[in-house]
């Protein structure tokens, strides 16, 4: 059994960190201890039923790392969810707003069957931009989207009101 | 028993990219593959001996997909290899050349404990710099390399030889 607690005691907080003012959770003193990951990563597992999805889309890049444990762990196929100009084939684009300007995520046209149910997963749940472009992305392919797990939820941006109407699951809450 | 043709044949390649003339294997196309997927993994666990290593290092963005699986698959931790600017803590970095300019790699400075044992992964050994740069990261923090592994490794760019000194693991060699 996952303790939230023992995870958290894994992060570390790196304040000022893109810029001053915000507080930076940093999950690489968590990825790096052996016994934390395998327990980040079941957490995330447990979220999970092996018989109601049947792909994982990773969002680059940190989901990366979870998408591909939890990919080889179920034995399903996986998706990369990249920033543009990465995928060298014809891809579908999402734009999403930023504090100031946009940004974008792309998938391959043909990444995704019509029908095939996706669990998306990244490592944190801000403002749930990035997450909600990766859903529309899933869906404008033709796919459902199963869920969405993140390792963290930063409550207090409130980025689960962005993704209303899906699955949203979150192994560790922080209120500032 | 893996069949490399079988993963050969998921691989995609696409002409001119990332720019006219260069032929991308683009390994989008194994990853979504469930059967493709597992096999790579363990094809890459084939070469690694569990009681040999303690730590995986993941070169950004693709190989955090394959060292998440090992990292899980063998119960280590990870350490991400990042592009310049992403890591919030103190870091070290190493430059390395591009064909025009130069690039960088970033692991933060606490992130090996001296003497630790590190596996590098990576998707495509292609030159070899960014692999030869996170070797170097992992000593300069007081690591040791024990090895570093790849799905594929483009022998026609000798890379290889970049590498000297390293024991080095591919998977699917492609001689053009």
């Amino acid at each position: 059994m996952v303790q939230p607690d023992e995870l958290k005691r894994l992060i570390r907080e790196v304040p000022d960190f893109p810029k001053p003012g915000i507080l930076f959770y940093d999950i690489t003193t968590l990825l790096k201890d052996a016994r934390g990951f395998q327990q980040a990563v079941e957490a995330l597992a447990s979220q999970l039923d092996a018989d109601a999805f049947d792909l994982l889309a990773g969002i680059e890049a940190r989901g990366f790392i979870f998408a591909g444990a939890l990919a080889y762990r179920f034995g399903k196929g996986l998706v990369p969810v990249r920033k543009p100009g990465k995928l060298p084939a014809a891809t579908v684009r999402e734009e999403y707003a930023l504090e100031y300007g946009t940004d974008a995520v792309e998938i391959h046209q043909d990444a995704i069957q019509p029908g095939t149910r996706v669990v998306i997963v990244d490592d944190v749940l801000a403002t749930g931009g990035t997450a909600r472009a990766a859903a529309r992305l899933i869906e404008r392919a033709g796919g459902k989207v199963a869920g969405i797990v993140f390792l963290i939820e930063l409550d207090f941006l409130r980025g689960r009101e962005n993704l209303a109407g899906y699955p949203v699951h979150s192994i560790l809450h922080y209120s500032a």
